[in-house]
């Protein structure tokens, strides 16, 4: 048998790009994306795709195979095609958070060698201010996307401007053949990390790893065909945890939304009839805590990861009717590849401890291959008793390819031993759960004791009066660090102290795991995509007396 | 970035096999298999087939990784651990239907050079035969499946088999390590064709199109978590379309069916209220045609393939409260890798007009790479225009690997231009669509005109009066070949001539398609797996007037 190697007709890389055939066959006539009063159809979508896909590996914009082209932009229309039409020229696709500054951007630019890029008008001045501080020679050509009805009358910017997307699309033919990579293990995509803990760092993955991505997420959500699909979680981010081509291999109708904030999302809800979206916790958090909301008409999916939220922010949102389901993923593992699956005889828990359960992480997303604890040090597996903790190591297809230009952070954490390190610290349960205890950054040891921070916060969360709350490591001379917290409030009435808060937590946690200094801040320092920016709080905690 | 090649951690082989792990975590406690007075419940099912695995790795039995494992016997709880148990031990697995005769059999058993066979107590006689004729050093050794209330007295066969399935697997290990598959294009299955048209061949599929059949499988039904899963269609046909592991993957209850016949379907249904079925079209044909069955209480969703079912079986099987699914694979792909996709607008039809294209066969599932109609000599893709007839081609992950020993029938399929040639005969819509016309054998040239036996055999099922019908090429002088009917009537009163069969046909269909010759049987010659077998037809055919 093992005279039987692959051949042509059985080993065709697996990439999403057919996905936009598929549905322009079967969902032709159905809605693609809705935006303001922009109405796509999926046949419309397939043939824009190819128009611009075809400009880009033209001469006049002469896009070679594996250059990388970026996308600058919220949650529109002409972001959401580019996550097809780039790769399907064979160019590597680089999305951009636009809340990034001209300095940082311009460094992407630069890591990148980025050919051209796509801007949203909004962020016009930003990128025209970071390519000029790039050399003449380094500097990408401009695209201008003009999505949405706030469009800025056109004359200053344009000469800076190639071509708008529409130009570039009207010049494109529609027969295009996309370019079907010749390997799976060919890179498709490259998203900088937000930047949390250091700094940008390119993850490069594949078709295959992004294929792999894809299928969890229909799979993980059994994602119906024809759902309403709401854009809250930015495109830019993960590639929208991969929901980006998902939601055309199941012909879903893609909302897209630009402003997130409570009025916007539940009025977009209603009117659309979403059945599912994605949240940050942050959104989440929002969400349940828009005063006078009434529950939903009917119920919305909603998935949430990037950081473990509190049990009482799920049960609180379940409430109002959302379904909450929760994974962990990372840039680097593409979406979500471990998620917290439901099990039958959690129906019969009361709320609370239902939602204690709900918020462990998971277990790996049903094609992902392992997820395990180890000792970072020694690389040995710690025991699966929910208390041994160790760092979360994954093996499986979505792991990326690599970081970009950076070998000596590739090996760092894609080790000799063949697990991909995750830097976050974990337990694992009996059952075979996941549950995230903190970045190993974030870990306090305070005389010996490694307190999870993300434990202490799940305290604080349950406190009437607290909006949000983060505790990081202060230096010490006698315990080497302690717990600090940093908490935002829901009413400014400055009606709590930071004693009041300190006794709420010695009655729910050991005395050593009580932060010693609480501090109240209007609303904590976060980073584009909604993590709170904990390395800003440890400066602050440094500085306290 | 041609730098980032894979690493052990991102290139874990694709395998289904882990699936059963994760059905023990989540659904550890869910009912996987319910037959007779049997229940097993996901954790029980994992601990057993770990169990399995273990003793046939072990010396005792003494396995090694690729070699072949038989399994005789029918829809039964041992039949299905042993679709994970077999490849967990490194094995091949190797289905056979219980329904061939021993000669077929020990053809089998010698082809594949099968070290050890699970026999059903019921076939323990023709294994038995089976064996005795080949030569001593050949034979498998046996081991017996006792399922069911049914169970003969031990005492005669007990002496030719090693061992019972519940002796190896008392001696097995649970907490055994399943063997990984060193990479995903080793092979995981051997199946025989059913050999309606030709000597059985053994169809090799590797861990990687197993995995994405599977996924397939999982995608075109959207199938959620915790399905009732009702088998009637075999699980050595195919390995049951992949439906053996894609119910793991969403911790499904399977119900065994070892009679199909239609009370005992309907009494399943209704017992356990069943939510999913695959079904060949003969069952499917049988349950719509049993007299007085009251439509269903809650829809089921039923897949069938393996022949075009005509327009008024899906309408009549539509009106009882089935939700018919339909699409086409064959050994060679493992599952179903073109489905009839449903296509909003066709909501809006009449019943017959909505059967009628529910009947094409559909577009290529989700994670399949392409479908084309080519002309088999040239190799030229033809018109997409419903009209223009070809061979269907296929070129996807979840083409086999190829025939085992038989470089010749590997090659003559597996083409030097890439393609899968599949020897079946179709068009293709504008609208991407495939419809399968006729097998190549199949089709009627009468006069220089190409007949489809199919496009007469759907005019004959409009008739009230017919229950089967099948039509084949009759050798003529002067024409070459012409059509001739076999059909099967639904009542023996014998008050319908072939004239007017034949008057029938001439209202519905050009009269050089109109069968030349009508002949009454009282059923149709099928193989075991359902199939008209065509050849039985055509030589009666040739021996009449």
């Amino acid at each position: 048998m093992e005279l039987l190697l692959p051949h042509p007709s059985n080993s065709s890389p697996l990439t999403v790009l057919g996905f936009l055939e598929r549905a322009a066959s079967v969902y032709g006539d159905s809605p693609s994306l809705l935006h303001t009063t922009t109405v796509h159809t999926w046949s419309e979508t397939h043939s824009r795709c190819l128009r611009i896909a075809s400009t880009l590996s033209s001469s006049s914009l002469g896009i070679n195979r594996g250059e990388v082209v970026s996308v600058i932009g919220p949650n529109v229309p002409s972001v959401y095609e580019l996550q097809f039409a780039v790769p399907m020229s064979g160019a590597v696709l680089n999305n951009i958070n636009p809340r990034l500054n001209a300095h940082a951007l311009s460094v992407i630019l630069h890591h990148s060698e980025s050919k051209l890029v796509f801007v949203d008008h909004h962020s016009s001045s930003l990128v025209l201010e970071a390519v000029s501080s790039l050399p003449k020679n380094e500097r990408p050509r401009l695209v201008l996307l003009k999505d949405g009805n706030d469009i800025p009358s056109s004359s200053s910017v344009d000469l800076d401007f190639l071509d708008t997307y529409e130009g570039v699309m009207e010049r494109g033919d529609p027969r295009f053949k996309w370019v079907r990579p010749k390997s799976e293990w060919v890179p498709m995509v490259l998203n900088y990390t937000s930047g949390t803990t250091s700094s940008p760092k390119g993850v490069v993955h594949s078709h295959r790893s992004v294929f792999l991505s894809t299928i969890n997420s229909l799979l993980d959500w059994s994602l119906p065909n024809r759902p309403v699909y709401l854009w809250t979680l930015p495109m830019f981010h993960a590639n929208g945890w991969s929901y980006t081509w998902a939601t055309a291999a199941v012909g879903a109708t893609n909302i897209c939304a630009t402003r997130v904030d409570a009025p916007t999302i539940f009025n977009l809800i209603d009117m659309h009839q979403v059945t599912h979206m994605c949240a940050a916790p942050m959104v989440l958090n929002m969400l349940t805590n828009y005063p006078g909301q009434k529950p939903l008409r009917s119920p919305v999916k909603v998935m949430t990861a990037g950081a473990p939220p509190p049990a009482t922010v799920i049960a609180k949102a379940e409430a109002l009717g959302f379904e909450v389901g929760h994974g962990y993923g990372m840039t680097e593992t593409g979406g979500l590849v471990v998620s917290c699956a439901w099990k039958p005889e959690w129906d019969r828990l009361e709320p609370y401890e239902r939602a204690k359960l709900k918020s462990r992480q998971g277990i790996r997303t049903t094609v992902f291959a392992q997820v395990d604890i180890r000792d970072p040090i020694t690389g040995k597996s710690v025991k699966h008793d929910g208390v041994a903790v160790g760092e979360i190591v994954f093996r499986g297809g979505s792991v990326m390819l690599g970081y970009y230009k950076d070998p000596e952070g590739t090996a760092a954490n894609m080790r000799e031993d063949g697990w991909f390190y995750t830097g976050d610290i974990g337990v694992m349960h009996p059952d075979g759960y996941l549950e995230v205890k903190d970045r190993s950054k974030d870990v306090v040891i305070c005389g010996g004791e490694n307190i999870s921070s993300t434990e202490v916060e799940t305290v604080l969360y349950t406190n009437p009066m607290i909006k949000e709350a983060a505790v990081v490591a202060k230096p010490d001379k006698i315990w080497g660090e302690t717990p600090c917290a940093f908490v935002s409030l829901k009413y400014h009435d400055g009606s709590v102290t930071g004693k009041e808060i300190r006794e709420f937590c010695k009655t729910k946690l050991p005395k050593y795991m009580v932060p010693r200094n609480v501090v109240f801040l209007e609303e904590l320092p976060k980073t584009s995509t909604g993590k709170v920016q904990k390395f800003l709080l440890r400066q602050m905690a440094k500085s306290l007396h």
